[in-house]
């Protein structure tokens, strides 16, 4: 169980020969979300050996082409490799009809269905409840709409310690008590506190995702003691005045962010491509929050 | 001087790790025509190190993905570099439309103009004259509207033989006679023939793109005597029931249309995903065509 992250891209706008656009996968034990989708996003998916189909929803945080533009060709391919299962986008609202005038001007009809969900500023909060985990919405502060997302995983249930039902010789109408988190108070009047009795719940992973944004306290609350942090950080610090026009962060805002929110780890990304090696930015980064890691690609971290 | 094809892509829809979708690079003289732009093309570009801002006019075959998804991400990213100068493009109509929406979502304005040319199934013949090149468009037989395209090179004028000069002892007025294709007349009644002064022009060269299609005589004409033709190859002979169904060609039948229309040399390109050597394609090619060689990425062809 837990939360693992695969970097498919993680450059800025202009992509280079060795660094791809925003996208990455996030698996809930095989249970696949795509965050961001920037062009070639699908050579990246083959390039690491990831099943297409296994895509159960694709997140796309805002409408600048570096976070979208290889959707229209993922849903493609999905459609030529015969997908049948159904795909959940969430985005915000122009994005349905910029897939459908494209599909229209092919004379194409997806094999499988798409249902759009229209993120809206105005309303973040849980937008996806899964088996595995719920997702959320957060907003933050781009030029345009925006929106950061965090997976907290939900839990598995209660489980009982076997050394417990044994001690205790507990019925099934008891287990069932414990399980549905109850104590048991048994007509001699014996209370079986149920913290006592089971297994000492795993921890739930948190991870959160923050790009493209200045940093903001409008998504603090919601990032709150993540265990693993993405946030982007465009620019090295003295580029801080061009990080603030364009709306982006600096490796040390970035780290900034981690900290005030109490946040485990942290992985920084969507580097401009002025940037030809990343160690200054991670160093940089470190000096704030030490447990910093950049999003290289290919590079998985679990949670 | 001549024309020079530089391929960026040769597959088929489903792109693959090694390969990428349609795309390719006609130069005449460092003037530059993108001929289809499938996704990832932007990367092919700065992968081989050709300049972006050279490339005069983008011509776009046909609305199927593979061979225009690659187009906003390189208008993006010529936008992000400054670009001043104004690009053409040559495209069916909807293709206008999808690139404004995407731009209106990103609340994107480019730095530099994009003339819009429509490209017409019942208006095809010459859409663009430069002072190096005629190109011509030219319908084939595909799913939905497709077009190929011609690259006609343009006489470099008449340049008269130094030794005619002294020979004939030829007057500043005689001289710009023959440089506009006139015989000389003289006094004395002496006639002095035109092609008997002049330098004997280089042979202009021809090129032909021609994907996706069903082989058809509609292209016939236009191709013929052609330098150098690109035409798509995306299967086998054993998967000609296949190419028939969905308006492709097979590598016998490509290398019958170069045979056809007298040309000298064929690439072919466009290949299924399912093929991972290339090698038969070729040798399969080769038996109809001999001078056929494979639309390999990073290959350049000179005519």
């Amino acid at each position: 169980m837990g939360i693992s992250v695969t970097i498919l891209g993680s450059n800025s706008a202009i992509p280079t020969t060795e660094r791809r656009p925003t996208a990455q996968i996030v698996d809930v034990n095989q249970d696949y979300t795509l965050v961001d989708c920037g062009e070639g996003t699908q050579i990246q998916l083959r390039k690491y050996g990831i099943k297409f189909q296994r895509i159960s929803r694709i997140l796309i945080s805002h409408m600048h082409g570096d976070h979208y533009f290889g959707l229209i060709g993922l849903l493609n391919t999905m459609h030529l490799l015969c997908r049948e299962k159904d795909l959940h986008i969430y985005a915000p609202a122009p994005l349905q009809k910029i897939i459908n005038i494209q599909l229209e001007a092919a004379h194409s009809k997806l094999r499988f269905n798409v249902i759009y969900h229209e993120l809206s500023m105005g309303n973040c909060g849980v937008i996806c409840e899964s088996k595995q985990v719920d997702i959320s919405s957060t907003p933050v502060k781009h030029r345009i709409d925006c929106f950061g997302f965090v997976f907290q995983e939900k839990s598995h249930g209660i489980n009982i310690r076997k050394e417990a039902i044994q001690q205790h010789n507990l019925t099934l109408e008891e287990i069932l008590q414990v399980k549905a988190g109850k104590d048991v108070i048994r007509e001699s009047g014996e209370l079986l506190k149920n913290k006592e009795l089971i297994v000492d719940p795993a921890p739930l992973a948190k991870y959160s995702f923050i790009s493209d944004t200045k940093p903001n306290p409008s998504y603090l609350d919601a990032i709150q003691d993540s265990d693993l942090l993405y946030h982007e950080a465009t620019f090295m610090n003295d580029m801080s005045k061009r990080a603030n026009e364009t709306f982006h962060s600096t490796t040390t805002q970035a780290a900034d962010v981690a900290l005030k929110a109490n946040c485990k780890r942290l992985i920084i990304g969507h580097f401009s491509s002025r940037y030809h090696s990343l160690e200054p930015l991670l160093n940089e980064a470190r000096q704030t929050f030490k447990n910093t890691e950049l999003a290289v690609e290919g590079a998985v971290f679990n949670v």
